[in-house]
Order: C-alpha cells, then sequence, then structure tokens
C-alpha cells in the first residue's frame, strides 16, 4: 500500500493557499512542476488556487475524483478532525506537514497520539507529523515544503530531521547527486523507518538506502528487516545523538529516547548495516554505491601524478585495512611499454607531473586488466601540464564497460572544476581529498562482506526452563532484586558449568565443607549489603589447608567489619580454587530500544579501564558468538600466544549462546552477568565462578 | 639572509624561455606578473625574451646589474657548473626547479651533493632540487611555474610534494583563501623545513604555519625550533608515510628515509606541533587560525536554525572533548525575550528553521556576550523560509569585534553559495559539514593550551657515569651487544633502585644465597640462547622455602631442557620476590630521525596486546615525564582505585629522568628496557626487576 504514498493517483493538499512563502502554497507549487495525477487544493476561504479548483473540505470533493493522497498543513488542533475526513473520504495515506505535536510536550504528545488513533482506525498511513514531506523523483510528485526538487537518481534517504533533508537536497543540487525517493520521517508518529525500509528495498529505482536517525521505533524489528534489506541493498545509516551529550540534545529536539551506542553499534554490526559517521561520509558512500560496482576484495591499485597524493591515499588504504594490490608481471611490462622511465609501475603508480590524458588512460585500462587489482583510486592534481579535463574524459570511457570500482580525487578547486563536472555527469564519483575517496572504498570492500555473510537463526536448545523459572521465582517472592551466586542453579539449568560451591554459616561448618571440596579453595564473603566483594577484603585466594582457611576467616571478617561496620553477614562461600584458566567476563544489559545487550571481554583489573569488551543484541547464533570472542583486542591470549596452551574457546561460544537464550528466555533478567567465567585449556571447558544477576520489579 | 629568498632586489632565471608550456617560460611569465624588482633570463640561444634583455651565462650580466635570486631550470648535469657560476657572480640565494637529483637514484644524490657543495661554498643558499618555486605575496615574488599567483593572505605553506603545492593554490583560489608564503621544498638537498619555520616564525605577514613533509631532515632540531615557533604561531603538520604502506611509498618517491609513526606523534606532541591527519584537516585548522581568535577555553555555544544539524554538532563536540557551554541565567532571559516560544534557549541554540537573520544575529550578540561562552559554532540549513545570505552578513558584523572564534557551517550547495561567500570574504570560514567546524574548534582550543606550555630543560643530574661506562665498556670487549640483568650496574650508577638479587651455578649455592637474600624468591634461568624465560618454563615465583628451591631448581632446568635442548646454561638467578607491587616497563629504542625514544606502559602479559604505553623524544623534562605516566589507559590503576592504595608514580617519573638522561649520556645503547620495573604503594619507591639492553657494534 505504501506504494500509493509515493505513486498517487491524486493529490488533496488540505490547507493550500495562494500567498507566497506559506507552506500551503509551497506544496501546491511543488506539486505542480512535476506531478501528473490530479491536484485537489482544499481551503474554505477559496474557490480556486493557482488555476486549480479548490474545495471548502475534503468532504466537498465530487464522488468521482479520488482521493489516494492527502497532504495536511492547517493548525495542530486541526489536525485530528481533517484526519477524520480524510477517512471518510476515502484517502489511503496521509502526510501530515504541521508543526505542534509530541515535540512541544505532553499535550501534543496526546493530539498526536489521537492522529494515528483515527488514521488506524480508516486503515491510513500517515507520514509524519512536523515534516517537510516527500519526493518521489520516478512518479515526479514532490509533495513536500522543499526549496527544490530532487535530481533523478537512484539513492533513497529517509530523515528525522527535515533540516537535513533540505541541506541535503541543496548540497545535492550543487553536486548533481540525484535521489529516488526522499522522505522526512519528522515525529514518526505512524510511518517510521521499518516500514521505509521495506517500501525501498523492493524500489526498483532505489540502488542505495541512506538515514538519518536519532532514534529508532522497534529495535528487533529493526534488526530483521535491515538483515534481509542490507543483503539486497546497501543501507547507510548516519544515526546521531551517539554520545551523552548529543543524546540530550536529541530528547529536547524530538523526544525520541536514544539507545546506549554500543547498543546500536552491535545492532548495526549484527544486521549489515553501514554506520556512517557524518553526514558527509553518509553522502560519500551513496555516492560511492550509487554509481560504482561493489569489489570481489580488497586489493586497491592507486594512480596518480602526484607522487604525494599517492603517499596520502597509501598510508589512508593501510589506515583503512585495504591493501595496496601487487600487480601481476604483465602490468609491470605493460607500464614500461609506454609510462616514462622515470614513473613508479608499483603501486602507487606514479605517471609523473606531466602525464597526458593518454598515459592515464593506458595506466587505468591496464589496471583495470590486472587480475590482482580489485579497485582503483585515481588521484590527480593540476599541475602546469595536466590537461584535466581530458583526463576526466578518458577516465569516463575506461571506466564504461569496468566491473572495478573507480573512485576519483581530483584536487584542487578552480582548474579542476570542469573535469570534475565531467566525472559527475557520468557517474564517477570524484572526492575532494584522497582520504575521502579512501574511506569510500574500504565501505565499498565492507559491503562485499555484508553481502556474503548468510544469517543463521540463534540455535534453540532445550533447556530447564522451570528450574530456572523458580530460582527466579523464589527471588521474586522474597522480594530480592538482586542474585549472587546463591543462585547457581539457574546456570546449572542452562547446562553451563559451575565451580563445585557452598555456603556455611560458621568456622567448624567451613572447614569440613573445604575439606570435603578439596584444596586450594577460595573463601568469599556472604552479605546482601556487599556487592564489590573484594573493596571490602572479601574474598581471600589459595587456601591451602584446614590452617589457611581458618586464618582467612577469621582475618576477613575483621577487615569487613572495618570497611563496613553494621554490614549483614550472612556467612562465607567457599569454592575449589580453579588456578589454570583465563578469567573472562559475560554479561547482559537490557538496551532500551534493542533489548538484551550481550557483553563479553576479558576478565581482570585491567579490563575496566582499557575497556576491551565486545556487544551483542541477543539471541545471538553462532557466528555473532564467535565474533564477540574473536573482537576483542586480546583474544591472542585466550588463542594462545608464546607457546601457551590455548583456551577452550568453544566453550566460552557456548557458554554465550546459552546466556543469550537464558535473558531472551526470561525478560524479568534486566541485569546479568558471570564474572569470572573460567576458560580452561582447550578442550576442558569453562567453569562459572560467580554470578550476578537482578531481576526486574514485576 | 633567508630574507632575500623571499624578497631579492633581482631575480636571474637561468634556463629562461620564449617557449610557451616550457618551465623556463612559466617562472619568467609568473615573475613579470607581479614581482617589481630587475628580472633577468639567462639563455645563450637569445638575446631578448619577453621583453627583457637577455644574456648567455649570469658571468655576462653587467656589473651594475645585481643578482640576488638565482633561480634555475636547466637540465640536472648542467646544474653543478650553473651553481658555480652563481657564485661567482655573487648571487645571494638559488632555487633549482630541475628533477634528476636523488630522486631517480644513486647517480642523482651524487649530483645533488655536488650542488650543495659549490652553493656552501659561495655562501649560498639552496632551495630543491626538483621542487615547484616559491611564492611570497607581499614581495609579489612568484619565483615557481605553478599555474596561478595564491592570493595575499597570512597563512604561510611548505610543501615536500610539488603537486600538493599546485593542488591547494587552485583549491585555494576557489575557496578564496589567501597565502603569506609559498614554498616547495623539493629534494631539501641544503633549505628544509627547519630554515623556513624560522624563516616563517619571524614573518610578519605570517599568522599560521602549515606544512606537509614526508620526512625530517633534522629530527632533534626540528623539536628545539618547533618547540619555539609554535609558542609564537600555530604549527600544523600533515606528516605523511606514517603508515608501513606510506612510508614505502615516500621511500620510492623522494628517498626519505621516514621515522616511525610513534616518534613523530611523541615529538609534535613534545613540541607543540598540532599534527594534521588528511590535507582537508590541515586546510581546515588553516582557515580557522587564520582568522579567528584562539579561545580561552573549551566551552561552546552552538547556534541553530535545524535540530538535526545541532544534534550532530553536539555529538561531534562530545567525541572531540569541548563541552557545551551552560549559559548563564541573564542570556536565558535575553533569549525569552525575543526567541520563539518553541526556540531552543539551552545549548545547541535553535533558534528554529523560519528564523530571520536578525534573530540569528540577537541570538548571536547574546552568546557573544555570555562569560560562560569561549566559542560559537553558527550552523545554518538553507530552509523554505532561509534568507541565507542575510544571515552570513549579519554574521560577518557581529563577528566583527568579536573576541571569541566564530566558526559557520552552512550546510548545502547551490542556495548558500552567496551565503558562503560573504562570509569567507569577512574572514569568517565556513564548513561544509559541522563535523569540520566541530574539529577545527577542537584545534583551536588545543592551540591555547599549547601556547600556554612552558618548557623547562630536561634536569641534568649527576650520577656515576665512570661505573655505567665501565659495565658497556667490558661488554664491548667481550662483544657482547645484549645485556640482562647482569648488568644492574649500570642502574645502580643512576641511582635507580635494583631488586637484591645474585647469580648462582650450583643448587647448594643457590640455596645458601637464598637463605642470605631472605623469602619468598623468584628463580630465572641464566642463558645467552634465551631471551624469553617464560617462554620456555625458565622463572619460578613465589619459593618460599629451600624445600621449594630445591624442586623449582630441578623441574626448571628440566623444562628449559625439554624446550631447547643445546642451550648454554649459565646458571640460575635468585632474586627477592617482591609481592605489593604493579608492573610497569621503561623502554627506549633509538628512532633513525628523532633519536631515543622512550616508552612506559603497564606491564604484565596483556600490555603487548593492548598496547597500552605512551612515549616521548629523549631527554625529556619532569612534565614530559608525568604526561608519559598519565597518558596511558590504566592510569587509574596506578593513581589508586577502589580503596586501593596508589602506586609511587613520583619514583616512576624519577626513573623515567635518569633513565632519558642514561640514554642521552651513552649513544652506544641502542635498546634498553626495565621490564619489570615493580611500583610500591606511594613513598616507598619502586624496584627494577630485570632489564634487558643491546649496544651498538663500534
Amino acid at each position: 500500500m505504501l506504494k500509493e504514498l509515493f505513486n498517487p493517483g491524486s493529490v488533496v493538499v488540505i490547507g493550500a493557499s495562494r500567498t507566497k512563502g506559506k507552506v500551503g502554497n509551497a506544496v501546491l507549487e511543488n506539486l505542480l512542476n512535476d506531478f501528473k495525477g490530479n491536484i485537489i487544493p482544499i481551503n474554505p476561504k477559496s474557490s480556486e488556487i493557482l488555476g486549480l479548483t479548490c474545495y471548502p473540505t475534503i468532504l466537498d470533493v465530487p464522488d468521482n475524483i479520488k482521493s489516494d493522497l492527502a497532504v495536511i498543513v492547517v493548525p495542530a488542533n486541526f489536525v485530528p478532525g481533517i484526519i477524520d475526513e480524510c477517512g471518510r473520504a476515502g484517502v489511503k495515506n496521509i502526510i501530515v506537514i504541521s508543526a505542534g505535536f509530541k515535540e512541544t510536550g505532553v499535550e501534543g504528545a496526546k493530539l498526536e497520539r489521537e492522529c494515528v488513533a483515527i488514521a488506524t482506525k480508516y486503515g491510513m498511513r500517515m507520514l509524519g507529523p512536523n515534516c517537510l514531506g516527500l519526493i518521489d523523483t520516478t512518479s515526479g510528485l514532490n509533495a513536500s515544503f522543499a526549496a527544490s526538487m530532487a535530481h533523478k537518481g537512484n539513492i533513497a534517504l529517509m530523515s528525522q530531521s527535515g533540516a537535513i533533508c533540505t541541506a541535503t537536497l541543496d548540497w545535492a543540487d550543487a553536486k548533481g547527486v540525484g535521489f529516488s525517493k526522499f522522505v522526512s520521517l519528522g515525529n514518526k508518529a505512524d510511518l517510521a523507518e521499518n516500514d521505509l525500509l521495506m517500501e525501498f528495498a523492493g524500489d526498483k529505482s532505489t540502488a542505495v538506502i541512506t538515514a538519518y536517525l536519532e532514534g529508532i521505533k522497534n529495535g528487533p524489528q529493526f534488526m530483521k528487516i535491515a538483515r534481509c534489506v542490507s543483503k539486497i541493498k546497501p543501507l547507510i545509516v548516519l544515526k546521531s545523538g551517539s554520545t551523552a551529550v548529543g543524546s540530550r540534545a536529541v530528547s529536547s529536539h524530538t523526544g525520541t529516547l536514544a539507545g546506549s551506542d554500543e547498543a546500536y553499534n552491535a545492532a548495526f554490526n549484527q544486521s549489515g548495516v553501514i554506520r556512517a559517521d557524518s553526514v558527509e561520509d553518509m553522502l560519500d558512500y551513496a555516492r560511492a554505491f550509487s554509481s560504482q560496482p561493489v569489489p570481489d576484495g580488497k586489493n586497491i591499485a592507486i594512480l596518480t601524478n602526484a607522487g604525494g597524493l599517492g603517499i596520502i591515499a597509501a598510508d589512508a588504504c593501510s589506515k583503512a585495512g585495504l591493501s595496496l594490490a601487487s600487480f601481476e608481471e604483465n602490468t609491470i611490462l605493460r607500464f614500461r611499454e609506454r609510462l616514462p622511465p622515470a614513473a613508479n609501475f608499483y603501486n602507487p603508480v606514479d605517471v609523473l607531473g606531466d602525464a597526458s590524458a593518454d598515459i592515464y588512460g593506458y595506466a587505468l585500462e591496464v589496471l583495470l586488466n590486472d587480475k590482482n587489482v580489485d579497485g582503483i583510486i585515481l588521484l590527480t592534481s593540476p599541475q602546469a601540464m595536466t590537461a584535466v579535463d581530458e583526463i576526466a574524459k578518458i577516465v569516463t570511457q575506461k571506466a564504461g564497460s569496468s566491473e572495478k570500482p573507480i573512485l576519483c580525487s581530483f584536487v584542487g578547486g578552480t582548474r579542476i572544476t570542469k573535469g570534475v563536472r565531467i566525472l559527475n555527469s557520468h557517474q564517477i564519483p570524484n572526492y575532494s581529498f584522497p582520504e575521502r575517496a579512501v574511506a569510500s572504498m574500504r565501505t565499498l570492500c565492507a559491503y562485499s562482506d555484508i553481502k556474503k555473510q548468510i544469517y543463521n537463526s540463534p540455535p534453540i536448545a532445550e533447556y530447564d526452563k522451570k528450574r530456572a523459572s523458580q530460582v527466579l521465582g523464589n527471588a521474586a517472592k522474597l522480594n530480592q532484586r538482586t542474585l549472587g551466586l546463591e543462585s547457581f542453579d539457574i546456570l546449572k539449568a542452562y547446562d553451563i558449568p559451575v565451580v563445585t560451591t557452598a555456603t556455611t554459616k560458621t568456622l567448624p561448618e567451613t572447614i569440613e565443607m573445604c575439606e570435603t571440596i578439596g584444596y586450594p579453595v577460595v573463601m568469599k564473603i556472604v552479605s546482601p549489603d556487599i556487592s564489590h566483594k573484594s573493596d571490602v577484603g572479601g574474598i581471600r585466594l589459595n587456601l591451602r589447608n584446614a590452617d589457611d582457611v581458618e586464618r582467612a576467616y577469621h582475618t576477613m571478617m575483621s577487615d569487613v567489619r572495618r570497611y563496613i561496620s553494621d554490614a549483614h553477614i550472612s556467612g562465607v562461600q567457599v569454592q575449589r580454587m580453579i588456578t589454570k584458566g583465563k578469567e573472562v567476563i559475560i554479561g547482559m544489559n537490557r538496551d532500551v530500544q534493542f533489548g538484551p545487550l550481550l557483553m563479553f571481554g576479558l576478565g581482570g583489573t585491567y579490563v575496566e579501564f582499557l575497556k576491551d569488551v565486545s556487544f551483542a543484541v541477543a539471541p545471538i547464533n553462532r557466528n555473532d558468538a564467535k565474533h564477540m570472542v574473536a573482537s576483542i583486542k586480546t583474544y591472542p591470549l585466550l588463542a594462545g600466544v608464546r607457546g601457551e596452551a590455548p583456551s577452550d574457546i568453544d566453550s566460552i561460544i557456548e557458554t554465550l549462546i546459552k546466556v543469550s537464550q537464558m535473558v531472551t528466555d526470561f525478560p524479568q533478567i534486566l541485569e546479568f552477568e558471570i564474572n569470572p567465567l573460567m576458560v580452561l585449556p582447550d578442550g576442558q571447558g569453562c567453569v562459572a565462578m560467580d554470578i550476578r544477576l537482578t531481576i526486574s520489579e514485576e
């Protein structure tokens, strides 16, 4: 049905105006420019606007004139009534441009909900409110008050900020960049990113999808859709409000509750979304995808008439994780045939400052034919002898039939203007500086990997959910919100191995238990008032015999009392001490937008400061789990370095998957942490040493 | 004397030509455009070129015509002879534009050295060879074959790449950015960055210094000069070849031996150089410094007509370490007086999409008067009602008298062109996207700190250099290149505390020694064939009594034999075990360009992977040492977290300074490492546990 939002047979403009400078006038003018269907202005005070018959209300429009789409530009408090009239008139989709809703506060939010309710009642979808409108260059529909029409192109854009829409349209106008669809999302009361993602995915005129978002309405659903869409078309998202300060600005702007940045990164990464760091990056990347093929590999050739630019691009490639291609022998031979002897035949290929367009063309063709080259970055400095325009022309000729991406960076200003225009008009993107071309090439390469990704559903195994449920139920009954290792049963229910452990209340009982467990043991304080045991001297390691245990018991009690004199101490916990393993952490927090966010990291004191952790949104599949483990910096320590035996990484992966299922099964678990999970040498598994979880109040 | 390089009374062009397209013609044409002094073409085949009297050689120029500067554009092999003639003719400075020297290989390098020798003989300074020439907009001298003259301005630029000169000139032409001096360094055979830095520092027409460098000729000298210059004028350097791949490209380009990137970062940081990451960044920063005052603090106000752009800028500020200013009460009151009620009065200030130029001007003035605001980022999206040009005009009016920096980002293309031109013509920099404006603001703020830095000379203390010298001398006599903890004496000579340690050859001897040292002890294998002791089981910790020592001795010997069966084992080393401290590393490597590069980091297995280390070029002062310690990520662990006692950080700083002096005193020490240095709780000092150093062959 969204098809008719972008390609309606007729459009009604409610609040149309004949006064220049008014939004109701701008919308009508824009529609008149390119739209071929019926345009019907509504305004009780006019009978004709801009040569079109005007009706007092939509209900006055004769029955034989269909009203597919209504654009509403009347003051906020009239909008609910107008929507109701639209519903009665059989309108299919509405765009509410008017502001004065959620963004203004509680009253506005109420009004907004009312609008959605009415639209829903009639089965209408609604874009906005508080938006610029939308543009479809295929159908010629410009149902917006933008100052200009978008050029025709294959980039679809949606933006939660109308001002970014206008700025981008104007930027694109100057650069000659075209769009297929251009949508201002506004407050996203009804239609939001997920609806448009699906629409853009199926749209034949769209090759790349871009989005400026300040928040996401339905995170899990977004991940599902993005996961599919990103395999079909590149999906580039600029998510702002990514820092604490930025987030504050978001709330005051649109009232969207921004999710944590880690959650966004994890979710985007798991679902194949390319995250842009700035508006400029988003547009840069979109231009590359818009016209260039996706390369098969990461081996890049740099072609330049300026050594300095070549070095800069080589630096940037290296930082971006791209390789400089090693050329085939034949390439060097062919270079030797025609390039001047002082040229550099190896990567970066420097055809020298006085290179003619012919030489450029020759070198480009040779590189395009080299099987070791996956993509080309072509640099030009406008030197004394440089025929910039001729070079641009020959590049467009050679690029025409190429299956490898060519990104250009003609660097300069006045003297390259015409050359850049030639490149642009042939859909070869030019970047103002080499580093930008490299960043876009890196993104093309990254998408080549995304396209190949196969998504497997998270594995679902049968666990003892009843037993886990009992643990949580008992705690709830006791009104206990924070659980410690007394709730190891919940891990056992999910087949996660735990260390042999027991809680005791007296010293003799403790010694007896240690003799049973076997030495060495670890002793920990048990108290509801103490959360960081080691901070108050509440942990004793490596107790080797009964004497050690007795001494540790006494000193620990006095240490703890010294820190927290009034702590309620319920006893001590004794555990078999595991000495051979490596400590890791598995944790989970619930993110407002995406739900359970799993964390993995190497344990120990350093980790808190080095933040060497990885995240993923649960439920995760095996690949996600593998990626989580492999993406921390200290992964080599787990994989085994300097002759050390590798740790049992498979057992970490299994545990991550089990935790993922557990926190998915039990949404009442708000926070969860196994710390440490002791990972033994390969083949020997892992053992949870302690846990901590908090459960919700209901 | 360099004054006359930029402002000569007369210029001789040797190799002048009447043929369009030839370098010898382009140089002459450029000179004729603006230069007011004598211009004398030299060419044996002509008597007149472009209306100027031409002489066969410089020696034929009549004595009454002085020849201050000679520009040489003849083929490389004629250059030495020509330079000699220049010397005889009394020329003061020469510019060798001709290529065919070091960049072509060994023969060219020889020719280049010959040129320098001749020039030096006559007391002439030489720019180039293999360069574009130079431009001085104050004297009107364009002694280059650049396609156009630079606009007049206050940015000085030197570039090791001629092509980057041309590209930048062309870029600046389009943006209306002006330069004071513009120098293509070429091969830097004689004149190099250090000479020009001093010249630019003293040049009244220069306010900002920028440099594109692929290497530095004299690192220590550069640091000395940059340290002074950076306090007078901002000094922005783009150093390329910063990655391994990039470095390869550098060598093939100019034959410069690139230093390691860590050394450059350390040296730049220690001497107040602002490092740009890209050409674009360098030019962005230069534009900000060129026209805007340096702010007193980091509290930034964002003023926008578009919420989305405001959020993006707020995000960028937060990432850049800038604060969003909290406004004075009066500011909010004044906003309430005139801004529309739906505007956001707090930072980012959103004057809404329909804001007039008057409203912008009012808000800007209020912000400029707020004592809590140090700098302003002004954003504009060209929305339907936005009077872009009027806004630009009012910004230039308000900015005129401002002592706070104002950086603009009018985002768009076609519709903002005129407004941006208005800003540019009033020296207000406009950045195409908000993130770029924020990055430049961050750099202005960073320079505010650099200006305030006071440099203290590295402290020099009296140490027992003779004793240290003996250690190194003995090793040299024995032809021993790698020393271990048997050379603890060198630390003792510099008053660095070392752990009690002894080397023994038999088990009984070992036990006896342990009894003397006191338990617990650590035992390590001593073998010239083993460098990473722990990898082969060559370290035993926490031996508590004679039994422990005996058992450890036997198992260690068999373990080591198992790994390296033919290792020569000279004995074992026993040390008192220090249990209370934190392990850190102090190291040194010699960098090709800057000399001794000190490293500091937290010890332990993780560090190798987390690379949590800091660097500084020796000799260091106390500030440098403090900065080294405080800039690692795990610094909080040393400072004391969660009630843990702080470590003795002062003792680390002292040790760093002592090591700095030691490696400065003894250049034959190529590599040096104290690993670990055990840092005890505050007030208890630190203890070197092991060292490793390599000394040079002569």
